[in-house]
């Protein structure tokens, strides 16, 4: 089963996993994180998980126990950073290992994890380690929505509202490329690359300033790339999107390392670079990108238009995406 | 890296997971499940986490995809059950799935899980599908403890107090060795034993009935079986145990299945069973018993004496543990 047909699969399962769940539960499974009410708080628990398999997500080839760590905690994070204000609150991880697993491997793990969580002040809450064919990560987290903020859904986006990306684009699949064994461009462009693919940061400050500029009416992450989350926030929200392409946010090293369109394709389509995706009104828009806390890159429009990307006027075809293994 | 390793290598791991916990975490991992501490509130949370992995804790031969979602969610609850007066609050999942998995055992995944969350007033707050080469199902669960109740720990117990167990012990083991092939017994028998294996009943009412006749000074689960849990328990409170296997609850089904001493053996050493393990003053357990809560088995002596465990006043040698797939 393909990374589509796991799209697929889960819109079989989820309605009625929403279906089950109880008034407690403010916003229900099929955003980026869930949020539950916390009866007499004022603060509301935002929770997600995520788990990362061996030969589907990642090889030991190209990713140390930190690297694993360090990742498996922050695609979670960033989950919470996607549902808006939130500070991080506590962790759970459960770790599948082989017999060749070395237990100096285990170790790093945990010290990625450590590390990471240490930097947001999120409490590892507990750690189950058992044995498996492949190594497993799963980890799940819990923050806490910042008291006066609302959770920021898929669903928000209305015409005439900005599009906005924070960091850079593309770099996490130039990296898997790189790791996977391309070996054009420099050194140091190639390390640049790689490091977004195998220790992306969490945009936690980011989602924090953006709330503050904003607030944003809609928001996630890009973790399965920009324009499978634009189309997931299109689709949540019932309108169209227009992208400019010459606009989208790219780093000095994937330029250098990429020729010419490709740079391009690898930031519409690429994915795991775990930057944030957002609409914002106009004047929010500015507010946020004079600041330097995101790029615009486009509109909403109306959903009869539908998903365009352009460049300099012209229609841009958008690749179908960058699968990992597949 | 077989269960044995396992344990080793948590010991070697827990010190730092521990140390780097904040004060919002009152009972730090180590236990069955650990403490946080919610600001302001006056429930704690109690969060855990397990993972079941195929080839290593279940085979698909005997498993159906409704007794894995029951079973992985039941395992996490045996654990919160085994903090003692724990209210369930919200559960994720990941769930890896290969390429051969049957879309129809995805859903019936689910459906196990539902039917069981549903029962306990779980809401499921998310799921992750993704690809493995392993079928793998990964689930936190969080829970409240019930207002002006404490967590009981493993570290509880002191020289005279009784040893208590709830339910019978042993079938799960003696369900493990029939759907792995053995095929003595009565047909009826062998749906019994196996359905303890597969259907294990987290023991959420029985933890609050023992608060409320307790409250227990010790409690866990009976997860890698009862000689392990007391050993545990034991260790953490720095005591010795007197145990009398011939008051070790037995169901009918075990004691018509197995044959003389390897009933007893199996109820010692065997796991899964997800009964809980505790102890209590002479007095409390009393009353435990004769409101049928919990089944008096020994009783914890000074940590001189060690552990013992006695038949009819002779020593009797208790089995190393059943391992599986070892």
């Amino acid at each position: 089963m393909g990374r589509w047909g796991e799209w697929r699969l889960l819109a079989k399962l989820l309605p009625a996993l929403r279906r089950a769940c109880s008034g407690r539960v403010r916003v229900k499974p099929g955003d980026d994180a869930a949020v539950l009410r916390w009866p007499g708080r004022p603060a509301d628990l935002v929770v997600t998980t995520d788990m990362m398999v061996e030969h589907v997500h990642f090889e030991t080839r190209w990713t140390s126990g930190e690297d694993l760590g360090h990742k498996a905690l922050a695609v979670n994070l960033s989950d919470l950073a996607a549902m808006g204000d939130v500070r991080p609150f506590f962790g759970l991880v459960a770790l599948g290992i082989t017999p060749r697993t070395p237990v100096g491997f285990v170790e790093n793990f945990y010290r990625g994890l450590r590390h990471l969580a240490d930097r947001h002040g999120l409490d590892l809450a507990g750690g189950d380690t058992v044995r498996s064919k492949v190594l497993v990560a799963s980890v799940m987290v819990a923050g806490l929505l910042r008291r006066g903020r609302r959770p920021v859904l898929r669903t928000g986006a209305r015409a005439g509202d900005r599009i906005l990306v924070t960091g850079t684009l593309g770099d996490a699949a130039a990296g898997l490329a790189i790791v996977s064994g391309r070996r054009a461009g420099t050194a140091r462009d190639r390390a640049f690359l790689a490091r977004r693919l195998l220790r992306p940061e969490p945009r936690l400050a980011a989602a924090a300033r953006l709330a503050a500029l904003g607030p944003p009416p809609s928001l996630m992450d890009s973790s399965d790339g920009f324009w499978r989350s634009l189309t997931l926030l299109c689709e949540g929200s019932g309108v169209g999107a227009r992208v400019d392409v010459a606009s989208l946010p790219l780093s000095a090293s994937l330029r250098q390392w990429a020729r010419g369109g490709q740079a391009v394709d690898l930031a519409l389509a690429g994915g795991e670079d775990y930057e944030l995706v957002l609409t914002a009104g106009p004047g929010a828009a500015a507010r946020m990108e004079r600041q330097g806390a995101a790029r615009v890159v486009g509109e909403i429009v109306p959903r009869r238009f539908g998903l365009q990307a352009h460049h300099k006027g012209k229609p841009w075809r958008v690749p179908r995406g960058f699968e990992h293994f597949d």
